[in-house]
């Protein structure tokens, strides 16, 4: 059985108010740890790797995986991973909390390889430019065009993504990201506590869905050519970089970009709004 | 030399306004990659450790270096690095980017522990209690009793440090983090594109104060005893942790916590105030 956690838990907190004190119900996004375990074929836990562990508002752990694994650049291709499935064989405190990529019999397990992407930057430098070579060199395939898009379009996503959310309604305290087409229509809204799992949560659904595992997301009309990221907060570089490893052509923030996301995606092509709110934005690459 | 960095950039967008558009100079939070190396004595690099490459902005980089190395258990004391000194002998394009810890003769380099940490929860599991059992593991001492503070102290903190900040001023798209006294007084204020790495730099800065250095943060009077810690947006797990181990018995925050943040705060006695905006706050664990 699979130990559904939820993503949200009710405490009694103490409310002030202009200095009056009063004891209230409150709801919390639930944060847990995620660990991702990495193996071949049925589960062995000799032969596993543990990945990562990273906390995350459980729910979708099998779509951030997926993401997180493809936009970290810790497998090239999304048919790299035959399927995820949570863990059974963990204590039952852990159940939920711990789910195994099975790799394809082509794909390597090499930690040392996996670890040097989280760690050192042996090869490339520690600088704005190499940081941007290196997603370049993850990328397969340029960005398409950002399809054509009028401003009261642009300006409409902020609404349509927060009658979407669920969890934010009742904790105040979430993420979002959310994944429309060119007219507009919401297709994936995903929220965490994290706004990196979030959009790694967007990606990995969109990977998942059965027309875009062969051959490679993007080549095929429809997979994410012509659609629009939108995320509730900033665009920090890597977000920006998720995004265009996905080979998504727009992104738009409610928030304020970095320097060098938009570095990042002038080098790319990448059309990225930032600011979006109420009537206004701000566009910092790429033209409408 | 050391290559400084600037926090903020200069860079010409368009703005929309209600459908019309206009060309405007903008001004960008620096986000640029910070390696962090750990060796012995004078820098040689045949036997330095690269531990980790961190997006920050530049700017106090010796305090975040410090403050992270300890928040993240790496140094269970801050008298483990002897000095944090930025690297010179690395390529022009990365001066300024990289730095090095050097660490007391007693303190052994083992990438494996280190990595580890990042890593996995080998023996931890990896749940809720086991992720709050590890940071009282890593804490060598409770924290003190919370100071007291009245409702009109704690309301005031929001517009105290904003009048502090600099860059969020120019650029909207930055964490702050600040460090107050029990009258309020603002102690220490640093921001950062990451929320943790403004904390980082706040309690590196805290540490790095000749009387903190010995014996132990926080055992002399004055050090994070009768400290309040603010941060700009939301209370994650991550932070509360840092400011427990940091031993700042009050951790206050404009957004909302997480479920795993309130029961770390309770396990540890920590008063824990979030949604701490206008006139309204909500306290989620310990009373004032």
């Amino acid at each position: 059985m699979y130990h559904m956690r939820t993503p949200v838990a009710s405490i009694a907190i103490t409310r002030i108010d202009n200095g009056s004190a009063t004891v209230a119900d409150d709801i919390l996004v639930t944060e847990e740890p995620l660990e991702i375990r990495l193996g071949h074929g049925p589960v062995d836990d000799r032969k596993e790797f543990r990945l990562s562990v990273t906390m995350r508002t459980p729910g979708n752990d099998e779509e951030l995986t997926l993401g997180f694994l493809f936009t970290e650049g810790l497998i090239a291709d999304p048919t790299h991973v035959v399927r995820v499935v949570p863990c059974e064989n963990v204590k039952a405190e852990e159940r939920g909390n711990v789910v195994r990529a099975e790799l394809h019999p082509s794909v390597i397990v090499d930690p040392a390889k996996w670890q040097r992407n989280f760690y050192t930057t042996s090869s490339c430098g520690v600088c704005g430019k190499s940081s941007i070579d290196a997603v370049h060199a993850q990328c397969s395939r340029p960005l398409g065009t950002a399809p054509k898009i009028d401003h009261a379009l642009i300006t409409s996503l902020p609404d349509r993504m927060r009658a979407g959310q669920t969890v934010f309604k009742h904790t105040g305290g979430i993420h979002a990201a959310a994944l429309f087409n060119e007219m507009g229509e919401l297709l994936i809204l995903r929220e965490d506590v994290g706004r990196h799992n979030a959009v790694d949560k967007v990606i990995g659904a969109c990977l998942a869905q059965p027309d875009n595992r062969q051959p490679f997301p993007g080549q095929r009309a429809g997979a994410t050519d012509n659609r629009i990221l939108l995320v509730s907060g900033r665009a920090g570089f890597e977000l920006v970089q998720k995004c265009i490893v996905a080979a998504i052509p727009v992104m738009a923030a409610v928030g304020a970009p970095s320097s060098l996301a938009v570095q990042l995606a002038r080098d790319s092509g990448l059309l990225l709004i930032g600011f979006l709110r109420g009537d206004r934005f701000n566009v910092y690459s790429g033209s409408l």
